[in-house]
């Protein structure tokens, strides 16, 4: 038996004040991120269990807080992939790679979806902080030299997701860990979709939308390594620990490539929308 | 009260087969690795608590099995320096870097000394496997923005580690989390030395021994970003959890870049020797 829920979102309620997974019913509220952003009450179905077991009960509560759809400690890791739409890299002036370009942002990168705010350190805050809409999954279990054929059964469901970059310091060093891993720097969320509702993950629209801009628009059958091949390699000699979030890459359109550029600026609306998801948004705050 | 062990060892006990913490008496056991590895019967002082607050108590027991001073549930993250020694930086013609090139391997690299062994799983099978001798330290706390004159307190000790390498992968793939975080490429011990112990951690010999051959002679006063500079840029808008494995980079003479090329191969015996500190020493496993 498997999780049954297949709208998934984690919150803490108005009626008790604790955290809680929920199951949200799209016929009533099609993207729970912009009803809560616009002060909506929304009533979800208490799911009980983990996000890994997790069972949709019949009790009603209703959400006070929107969190991430998984806590940082259920979260070994997070990894990316770099480079992975084919526009992107056309945009980028990159070929397109033989090989997945991987990276890792550490679980202290994990963020929420609003209220929680895109954090900016000092660091970045030199006209470089910068997004990038990417589609997430959670891994459901642990897995190590993980077939193509099986990889899909890894996956726990899919959501939204920003990686969110400090360009300045990205450019200056040739790994991407310290640039794309500062706190905050991975809001995720809000509605995590089962795989079975999700139905082709590589068949969805993802944009970007920066204080009501369009400035990424592009479509998940774009990636130059679909979720399968990323599962199967990344899991090459390697455990891939369960709670695992892998984000899978970002379209063309990032604020850095822009003419002229864009850059996340304190008080920001920055949005992730993708397809059959819904809507990530956060606020800009530099600290 | 912070922890009072001086050399703290992690292990199995030979008395109740259980995983304890100890410590060991340079002047009867100079090298616990060393020892171990030759049949010695090895005998401790019992430690309790946990690394980051042990203390020292007056019953003996014995060393039937080395393990990683710390275990996997207490790392969360194990972030490493490239090109951290200023005579390995000339052996790779490359310049002396203006930033820390920083990266992170998962903690599921984790590995432990002898009879642990480095494991090659079939991607790194192609006459590529490599090691680099590196000093390792452990944090003792959780900080965020910590200023380099309060780095050195955040370290809890300094251990021997070996981040172990697969070249083709690295070489083909501009981010090297992959290539360098395969499941046990970092073995780490077995001693982990307490920093008053340790004294100047910026003047301590530095070898490999590749099946007895020296194949990296270095000392740790090559280093670019010394140990308190690491921690000040690492935490910079970015949380260090408590636990982190901080890897410092390596001096000349990885297998890579020798003149016939050294490779490590299955049944081979490899050493890291840090001076005050003594030897972590692994079989080299093709699985």
């Amino acid at each position: 038996m498997g999780p049954n829920w297949a709208h998934l979102v984690r919150f803490i309620s108005e009626e008790d004040g604790q955290i809680h997974l929920g199951e949200v019913d799209p016929s009533k509220y099609p993207d729970v991120g912009i009803a809560i952003f616009n002060g909506e009450r929304v009533a979800v179905k208490l799911v009980k269990g983990s996000i890994f077991d997790g069972t949709v009960t019949d009790t009603t509560v209703h959400i006070a807080r929107l969190l991430a759809p998984i806590g940082i400690e259920e979260v070994p890791i997070i990894r990316c992939m770099g480079l992975n739409y084919r526009d992107h890299a056309k945009e980028a002036n990159m070929p397109i790679p033989d090989v997945p370009v991987v990276f890792i942002k550490p679980r202290t990168a994990l963020n929420g979806p609003h209220p929680a705010k895109i954090n900016v350190p000092k660091i970045a805050q030199d006209g470089s902080s910068d997004y990038e809409a990417e589609l997430s999954i959670i891994l459901s279990k642990t897995g190590r030299d993980i077939p193509e054929s099986e990889a899909m059964e890894y996956v726990l469901g899919y959501t939204c997701s920003n990686d969110v970059s400090a360009r300045t310091q990205q450019f200056k060093n040739s790994q991407w860990s310290f640039s794309k891993g500062l706190d905050g720097s991975c809001p995720l969320g809000p509605v995590l979709v089962s795989p079975s509702a999700i139905g082709n993950p590589h068949n969805l629209q993802i944009k970007a939308i920066h204080n009501g801009t369009v400035v990424q628009d592009s479509n998940t059958r774009e990636m130059i390594f679909d979720i399968a091949k990323t599962i199967a390699f990344l899991s090459q000699g390697t455990t891939l620990e369960k709670g695992t979030i892998i984000m899978t890459g970002t379209g063309p359109g990032i604020g850095a490539m822009r003419n002229p550029k864009v850059v996340l600026k304190h008080g920001d609306d920055m949005r992730v929308e993708i397809e059959k998801i819904g809507t990530l948004i956060n606020e800009v705050y530099y600290e």
